[in-house]
């Protein structure tokens, strides 16, 4: 024996106010749910909480889409899932560029093979239908369209309808990123025709991060099983996935899923269809408007227009004077209060306000605007 | 809103006892840590637990590689980073099958463009060095070599010094899978040469399912870094998951990390530390043997021979003139007793009795003893 055992204790996270752009506020009733007792992945009291959460999740989603599930992982595996069961090496991709998010899509389809057209708009504008229009126009032969609905770099909203509609009539198939919308702002599936979607436990749902609930129709699921090659990940082969999350037939081993966590995210599932989908949009709605005149109030300004702005994720130009870094610092260790720093090009411009799920409740919204103000000196 | 909430109550898990294949028995203490405040993936405070968590598996891995952590999915994805970062389109790969879960790795190789050659060995036998020796003979460019040290499809122990040494001689880079053994046997990753390792959480550690720690040694890093082509992983690229886990220098965001969970698995690590892994891996054989006596005082024989006989993993026939799923459903019914099925050839015709961590103890020895000798009524 080299190594000797370590003397360390367990691990007392501080309680912190989670305002960044996730993971937000989780509920004591989901961290309870998550602590109940482990029971087999393939245990019957299992499988009923399985094709319960896929009914929740449809819920959320507003789909009717069979292929429903969580998958194993946080939302970059789910995003993965996505490219690499849709695109085949040398398919063609219109993708949306207007934040990180959008850019790791690129990288995706880059590593399955297949062949990126990219539509880029500004950091903190929405996804501009007339160049997607234009892209395609361009690009006759492209088989994926994918975009993020909301940006969580940047807070902007696109408009899905709109840029699926487009897709559609092109004969393509879209995918879209909803891992800050769902939950927080209407995501409606099938109404938009969206054929992949993929999303996140820990935004606007309130659970802990490391799953990804995706959604897939039957267009989708058609092009998977049509494939010349195989999916190049096995974890993520939505042909061997599905042996085990379909529920038709014998439910096969391949994967050990992840139990606990599984429990909380059923819980935050339940918790939202406790309260209605249009009563979380508007809770959403109003948390925004209230954070959003305080900040104003204060002279801080918004980066997105009105028009395209998320509620739940509120970009903010850092104010004049203020260090980015030191006043974080100061909001986590005087006010145990998270926000989030800018990405990429906005980093160090802009703070990234987190109203999500949980997080969007007056009580957050107060000690926010007062801790800010604060820390502005 | 065309798809109404649906009424759908909180999930209450029965209470049972594990002793399949795994997940194993979590103890309340790691429950009670997966249920502490979420906080930020990017927290100061979440910075040292992870560094802790490193630490503490460096120790079970018996290893001073720095690039020792946890990946944030199941032991198949641990697996996959390990294929996915290592081999690159048409290297030959040496891969043993004596399982379930080697052939899951010649899959990987397949999938990663690698070009595998495989040494078969009958399920429930353990990986015979001289069929190793052999193929390295016949294919002098193999450039790296895998196979799994605790076949949990089996039961059945390999030689990892001895293969890893064959390996080492012939230039080779050692992938092995310990999913099953982290913890309940000797994993000695640098005594025994072991280039990349990647385990589970579930097992032996007794923490809840979906993390898997991993460790990659210098000849590994070397190998990634001097790619010509891209992994084909974004979420596995060593390259990105670096960034954030290294700890050197500035802590980039790649993906969000499954906060809680580690929690869990950090809690997890503190006490094996505390019971120390000399006591851990006799808890195992002492239990092991405790139960193999009973079993076979009730006539029932095991597949694997003592001499490769995992103690965790429990290989035995199903005993003539009894049903296997009814006596399983019983089992689950009337015991709230899990044990597992046989898979793949051995389907139907074995179970795997798990002794694996905190369900390691003699009361769950007794209380199977008492449950299967009742099914086999």
């Amino acid at each position: 024996m080299s190594i000797p055992a370590p003397a360390i204790a367990s691990f007392q996270p501080p309680r912190r106010t989670l305002m960044g752009p996730g993971p937000s506020d989780v509920p004591q009733r989901i961290l309870d749910a998550m602590a109940r007792p482990t029971i087999g992945h393939l245990d019957p009291a299992f499988t009923t909480m399985m094709e319960e959460t896929k009914t929740l999740l449809r819920y959320a989603f507003q789909t009717e889409n069979k292929l429903t599930f969580p998958v194993s992982g946080p939302g970059s595996v789910g995003m993965e899932s996505c490219f690499v069961n849709l695109v085949e090496p040398g398919d063609k991709v219109i993708v949306c560029v207007n934040g990180v998010f959008g850019g790791r899509m690129v990288e995706n389809v880059k590593r399955t093979g297949g062949v990126p057209v990219i539509v880029e708009d500004a950091w903190g504008a929405p996804v501009d239908p007339a160049k997607v229009e234009a892209a395609f126009a361009a690009n006759p032969d492209a088989k994926i369209f994918a975009f993020v609905h909301a940006e969580t770099s940047t807070g902007a909203l696109s408009d899905a309808a709109a840029l699926a509609a487009i897709a559609r009539r092109h004969g393509a198939l879209t995918i879209m990123d909803c891992v800050t919308s769902l939950g927080g702002v209407p995501v409606l599936i099938d109404e938009w025709g969206i054929d992949a979607a993929y999303s996140g436990s820990q935004k606007c749902l309130s659970c802990t991060p490391g799953i990804s609930p995706v959604t897939f129709g039957e267009r989708a699921i058609a092009k998977v099983k049509a494939r010349k090659t195989p999916v190049q990940s096995w974890f993520m082969d939505l042909n061997l996935v599905l042996g085990y999350w379909s529920g038709e037939g014998k439910r096969t081993y391949h994967h050990t899923a992840p139990i606990n966590p599984l429990y909380g995210l059923h819980e935050a599932l339940v918790m939202l269809a406790e309260e209605g989908l249009e009563n979380a949009w508007a809770r959403h709605r109003s948390m925004h408007e209230k954070l959003r005149d305080g900040l104003e109030a204060m002279g801080i300004q918004f980066v997105v227009d009105e028009a395209a702005r998320l509620p739940q994720l509120n970009s903010v130009y850092i104010p004049d004077g203020v260090d980015d870094a030191a006043a974080r610092t100061r909001l986590i260790n005087e006010f145990n209060l998270e926000i989030g720093a800018g990405l990429g090009v906005l980093a160090g411009k802009i703070w990234r306000i987190g109203l999500m799920g949980y997080s969007a409740k007056q009580e957050n919204v107060d000690y926010c605007l007062k801790a800010v103000k604060a820390v502005m000196g």
